[in-house]
């Protein structure tokens, strides 16, 4: 049911098709967030209309509202939300320890309070399964402790816990219609990553992720770690780099043999008024955009780009108007997306590096 | 350039054609409000799936920002907000009355101050035409003075104001590719409504408007001023009631012979999460749904009820996602204007009265 096809190597990095049961995913691949069963601002149609292949969902927050059982009994995410191409959804680790002074971590799990009304609750690996085996996604992520990136101590017992946990969570899992990947984690130390990238490695999963990055550490250290832990895990597999999204990271990560990512940056920048371009950020609410005819990147073929001015998207953020978050968000996803349907084709074509080359000479590394 | 069709009548009902520049309307029509050149929290693409023909502009909100001269210089507002159909835009009138204080009138015109900044403005019926020339609709409105229903004494000065200004509209107009609109007032005063409805008649307007109605003054006088001024204005002539838009007010509003409406009623509603349904409108926030697998409504082919559930609306209410409004926005635009189709095809069908009865007798008079 689930099959990953190495298809082309270009370097380090890969093109690939990984088969899920509701259908195949090309790799790279960017995967916008749907936080709360919804990619904010948009519907399904207009996802599709730009070719997105894969969403991700956050069991933390659909654990929270509606429910998982709620959603079970809506026949999962897919048919909850209306979209039929695969789904991913993350563990609930990462929010939960976001929670910050609202949770507490033993060796069994975490116990938590909710953001929203103070409830206490508690995940531990087999409820993080339980909870995703009920919203039914393709692709389900096991419960990882993901700490902060400088203290080793802390780092290593956190890693050390998230082995213990992949492996409950391997035991746990019961649905076969699911995929399950693995976490590797280890904070910006090599011997860590080395570490948990053999301990995950050696287990079955059909898929590994790269957690704990892009939470404050440098951008070498993030491509340093990305460098160490893609030599050791094994190629026949897809590779997640959780939680990563500009132009930037995709083309770094992609050049190192990462085959997916996930941000809410495109969404999140859009409600911002800011619009993702080759050429960096821009901030469409500036004054200098009020006559400005051009669409945000000319060379776009977006819905926002082919038919929308500047002006007029500068208008609607200057007036409040909801649809400014839905152009600019439609723009940031589809770069993204188009991004890394345009590498995947010169890595067939063996081009990747000047490809990337080209792009990333305009970029700094925010971008 | 302007051609209006009456094409069948049943009974005071009538199914027409009227031709502009930018398209054929067919009659009886609902038109959405893009107050700020867009139909809140919708692309023109969504516009375009509902069928939607026309759509209604605000020209006090579109003077303040981001001004008429602007959108002049991106080829007026078609291109500007990318809508290739049919616009009408309002005179600004009923924007700038409704401000209270902030404005004063004179024989002349009104000065008023902007209720963004407080700066003063002064519109005159040759400045509404000159702004609406700028914005380039198809059809365009003459300034009117629309005062309380029921101050006699003063509506009959505001309607006097209403035909010296009509007047002054027609002489000032100056572009040939716009079709200017006479507006009758009067209040909910038969005699002064006779008198309008004679007056702006006589007047070389290729349509007519009905003004100062659904501001307060109750069902039933509503509906008496139709009958009144409809049996007035020339059948050969397209008739508008101005600001009026709920299932109940589109059939009583047609059973008397209106052809065109417009309303921020479905998207309002929209953001205030209540669905617009044949059996009145639902709270969709309400605890109830929140397992309800049923759509909004069974029967209605809108791409809310094609593909989602109450229980997911009420959870994207719920969790104050922005889809929430995007979704019953498109249901309940939907809904008017499918409705209007449905009417169009009874009239021809000389059907009306039977249709009309079935639907009027599940609904109440503010559905």
């Amino acid at each position: 049911m689930f099959d990953f096809n190495l298809q082309v190597t270009d370097g380090n990095a890969r093109a690939g098709k990984f088969t899920t049961p509701h259908g195949d995913i090309l790799t790279p691949i960017f995967m916008p967030v749907g936080t709360q069963a919804t990619v904010k601002s948009l519907t399904p149609r207009q996802l599709e209309e730009m070719d997105v292949q894969i969403l991700l969902a956050n069991t933390y927050h659909l654990y929270l509202r509606p429910g998982p059982d709620l959603i079970k009994r809506f026949n999962g995410l897919h048919a909850f939300m209306h979209w039929n191409k695969p789904i991913l959804t993350d563990s609930g680790g990462f929010q939960v320890f976001s929670l910050g002074d609202l949770r507490e971590v033993d060796a069994d799990g975490v116990t938590f309070r909710s953001h929203l009304d103070g409830s206490t609750h508690r995940f531990t690996p087999e409820i993080a399964i339980a909870i995703q085996e009920k919203l039914g996604a393709d692709i389900i992520m096991a419960f990882d402790e993901c700490a902060h990136p400088d203290d080793h101590v802390y780092i290593q017992k956190a890693m050390e816990r998230t082995h213990t946990w992949a492996e409950r969570c391997l035991k746990a899992k019961k649905r076969n219609d699911q995929a399950l990947f693995g976490i590797v984690q280890g904070g910006i130390f090599p011997e860590l990553r080395e570490q948990s990238a053999r301990f995950i490695s050696s287990m079955d999963f059909p898929g590994h992720a790269i957690g704990g990055l892009s939470v404050g550490e440098s951008k070498q250290d993030m491509l340093q770690t990305l460098d160490v832990v893609n030599r050791i895990l094994p190629p026949q597999k897809p590779r997640y780099l959780m939680g990563v999204g500009t132009i930037y990271d995709l083309i770094e990560g992609i050049r190192r043999g990462v085959d997916m990512f996930d941000c809410v940056l495109p969404t999140r920048l859009a409600r911002h008024h800011a619009a993702m371009t080759y050429k960096g950020r821009i901030n469409m609410a500036n004054a200098k955009f009020r006559e400005d005819h051009r669409p945000i990147d000319n060379a776009c073929h977006c819905y926002t780009c082919q038919h929308f001015s500047r002006a007029y998207i500068r208008h609607l953020i200057n007036t409040k108007e909801m649809l400014a978050a839905t152009l600019l968000s439609i723009h940031n996803i589809f770069t993204l997306v188009d991004l890394s349907q345009k590498i995947r084709e010169q890595i067939i074509n063996n081009n990747f590096n000047s490809f990337a080359q080209e792009i990333i000479k305009n970029l700094n590394e925010s971008s």
